[in-house]
């Protein structure tokens, strides 16, 4: 068994690790911390988890947390890398659902987040979990940054193509959409049901945090700097991201469902649909899944990528989890293997 | 392991057992039946079985059937009276999630059900699978009628007022509401989103087919015949069920909290929450479990009581799985051990 | 043509009032006030308005609003006590939506609203806004009390059984459901979409404002208190309340589609519906009309009521107009002349 | 007044229309058709026009209708063209919201409309309705082909950039969102409530019947044809197209916000937002409105364009109703004025 400590659970990735981890046949889960909930038990919040857990939210100390294996964090970013040398000294490992240790450049964090990076030593060491790139790095990771929601269907989604040079890749563009849990739980109008239910808009048109490190990912695999236009919208549902990508192929006649299926055949958590078949976020609600469909409208020069996943499972907690299973070499499935709650 | 069937396996009841079962670990599914769906993998429709099934819908066959341990029926109404005495012949033990053996008064049943009962003698033998009232009659029962989702909320609702005989039993009122997936999967014009969504409203108030089978169940209880005013009302999201009883007390100064969290203590699927805190249908929803909160408004003389399902689990397929397990001695929570889907 | 002011624009109320007031062919918008956004244009904050009006917010200020003929406050609970004794000794009149002159019993004011009421003179000359009781003093009223939205909604669906004497008075029951938007535009957690989306549930079972303001109307109507239990619930909608209310009949050989036909059949925005149709909210969406249904189950004892309306309009600004219209001897449905939107 | 018939009333299209006629100052409703519901007032099927209209749904019939000065043909595509050219020959105008006159290339029309062109003379006089490309021919047309809702959201969008060969426009990409309602009243399983709502899908990737309207009239605008990829997708609401274009820029330093606000300057119903402001769906709900921004991310040579429109208003019955002023002389926002619904 694995001992488990979160850092801020009282957020919707907070809540959904716990919702995970209960039902982990190889996890302990020991302590739950939040500053404003301390003392509180964990299912009066959420009354899903009666029955599930007696844990109570109790206050962040690195002492305590370091007696965990493993610890999440699930808090605001600028956290995580507060408290995370403390952790390493003791042995414990980390994986961060925020985004502290996910772009390598700081100068470029800084742009983005607002703040200067204040831990670059372990930023250096911080491996980036997108399991389909980097299994083999996570396994020995000390740290690891789970990636963001956007960036995971996006990456996953242009994964293929660009490994295999086959799209103009300055030219990349994403037209992602997200249901409002991306959102958060804090109390902010936007996010209202009155407000956010019967309406779609885009939004951050002029450049979200997601950008730079879908870049960075696709960057990577590239081997070397990509054009990409990253377009957000809200849509009015609780959970789920779709992104439909597009970019302009260099020859016409690549069998790309094939290439699809071949790149992901081993991939437990990535299903290349059958031809023709569309991806529906309802098909991944509650699960770590992701589901990809390719296509080439009127044998032309474009090619159309849609990518599907649950924001707050591959997008968050679950892929967390997955990287989890493989730090601690466990069935890379164990505890994520229920299908998807349709409808 | 049990190897079990399921006959209509296409609406939503039939895939939230397949959801269910793919993951219980006592079970082998072995067919299931779709007469317009037949040689279709059943992942095809529902894309989140993908990789936990490869089972294709079969035509339905009674001499293949009798081959399972047990056979759910997910068919409409005047469906399973028709093969359930052949399933019987071959030994095999039925669960019909439809109406057929739910109501002992067969001229009722025409009444409500616009068809003559042509399987009496099974009727007779049939259990009425709310493990409740009726945990050791379902164990060694042949064929158990699985209960209707409103009739499992409101009979849970009210069974403690009832037992005890604290209220008028004559004027009880049950106002209840569900999600639009009560209503199936047919096409119908009233259930689309455009229809449905944005929008609240009662139905069939001068009669529903679940009032003689609540008023059977609480007559039951009660020993005498109970006066019953029966309201649903559909609202505009996919699950859940709440309802909101009332009563007149014969007593106003008795504790009902200490009177619910007494009769429920050992029932794994009934919560009973803390004084005060009010049920909602998202805490249940994917899981099998009633929660019930009872309120005595000002201290006066009618007692309120709201209890929250989700219509398709302890409404229906969860329920059918808790009854299978009691059925054949299995852990009662064997496969329904995992918290609802929240947020 | 009236010039009209705005005191607090800025939540849902204050914009219905705006969508329903740019259109009025008899309504010139002088102002409407907003301490956060004062200077910002009004159609900045609520796109919908944009074309429709130049106004832009502008801080609340006694003297300013005393040149307008009529003040609507659409304020928090206590604010427009302390501006209306101003506003009255220049002449303009008053209609208030929030709850300040609608319970004539102060110390029942304090009571539910948890601050003594400060404005006791005024208090004793407002009118309770519901025309379809009030009509005639309405006209002539300097002080508009304007009815909650379940007591819309509650009010107009018992008041033929109470008027006629028809039923127990003692043990009404009030089983009333809310779209999210009469928890208003502010920030909180319990109002998001994600919290509130794909669920259900009751809420201030032990006691809601809305009980006295209730009981008061029926009270006065039956020219004795009344016993009522109301029970509100949340709906995950943006707009609309259905109330079904129950009684025991006194006699049940009454024609009750003829008594609600007969007593609203002058009132241009309450529509009793055919015999066995339902009130789906959605009929009356961004309309000034209450739909009801009359029902008496099984020929029996109880009579079940349905009545639903926007609360935004009916149950809020629409209803404001409407004792507007009344007020300055307008046609009483000037401005309120469009169908609901639907789907 | 202008008397006004409609053939097909009873999907969402010839509702709205309805909702839209019953106010307009300058119309006379004089028969809605409807082969099934002959007979039935039409405010039984929707009760939001009790006491608006006392019309009947009667049997389409070319001699009655051609005692109209005006027809609306809101009918499945195929049906307009075979009454049309009797009804002309009355001297009756017509609109048809349908698609029958919107492809000028019959073979193109066969292609992707499944059935050959029988009224090719008449195709050949109709004109196509987009108001701010085409007025002037709108005014003395006899038969208009009211444009398809994603058609008019992508044209408006992309009109300016063509207008001016801003452009690369042979890679033209065009990323649209629709409400449900733009599937109709069909009772197809696809629009349920629980298959639509809580959940996101492209769909049609292949090719949809709105991408040869679309080239159409971009092509027409470049005078040349336009290659472009259009995806639609399904969002869990009721009404509203969001669409997301583009674009490679040829030059990167044009102010791209003035080129939008002088083209759409003096149109009554394109509305270009302020710079940085995102248009939402919502915002044009139940109003006939497009509203458009126009981005520039990073300043690079992508261009992004966001237009909104109520699908069934601007995108549908609203736009009908802006022909139909144009072609009979009145104000062009007769009828049309009033605010979307919002919240």
């Amino acid at each position: 068994m694995i001992s488990v400590g979160i850092v801020g659970g009282t957020g919707y990735t907070g809540v959904e690790l716990l919702r995970l981890l209960v039902s982990h046949p190889e996890v302990d889960l020991k302590m739950v911390t939040s500053r404003s909930e301390a003392g509180k038990p964990v299912a009066d919040m959420y009354p899903n988890l009666r029955g599930f857990t007696d844990v109570c939210f109790s206050e962040p100390d690195a002492k305590t947390l370091g007696s965990c294996d493993l610890v999440f964090f699930a808090t605001p970013n600028g956290t995580a890398m507060k408290l995370v040398p403390e952790l390493l000294d003791q042995g414990t490992r980390v994986i961060d659902l925020a985004a502290d240790f996910r772009l390598q450049d700081t100068d470029e964090w800084q742009q983005w987040y607002g703040m200067p990076h204040t831990c670059e030593d372990v930023l250096a060491k911080a491996v980036y979990g997108l399991p389909e790139i980097n299994r083999d790095a996570v396994r020995n990771a000390k740290v690891v940054a789970n990636p963001g929601c956007y960036p995971t269907a996006v990456g996953l989604g242009f994964l293929p193509l660009i490994e295999n040079g086959l799209v103009d890749d300055q030219h990349l563009i994403a037209d992602a959409k997200s249901g409002v849990s991306g959102a958060g739980r804090g109390a902010n109008v936007a996010s209202l049901l009155c407000e956010a239910s019967e309406s779609f808009k885009p939004y951050a048109v002029d450049g979200h945090r997601h950008l730079p490190e879908i870049r960075q990912t696709l960057g990577g695999i590239a081997g070397h700097s990509v054009g990409l236009t990253f377009v957000p919208h809200l849509v009015p549902m609780i959970r789920g991201i779709e992104a439909t990508l597009y970019a302009v192929l260099k020859k016409t006649d690549v069998d790309l469902h094939t290439v699809y299926t071949e790149r992901y055949k081993d991939e437990p958590f990535v299903d290349v649909l059958p031809k023709g078949a569309m991806p529906e976020t309802r098909s991944v609600k509650g699960a770590n899944v992701c589901r990809i469909s390719v296509f080439q409208p009127q044998a032309g020069d474009t090619v159309v990528v849609s990518s599907v996943i649950d924001n707050l499972v591959k997008g968050a907690a679950g892929q967390a989890i997955q990287n989890m299973n493989i730090m601690f070499e466990l069935e890379e499935t164990a505890g994520l293997d229920r299908p998807a709650l349709m409808p």
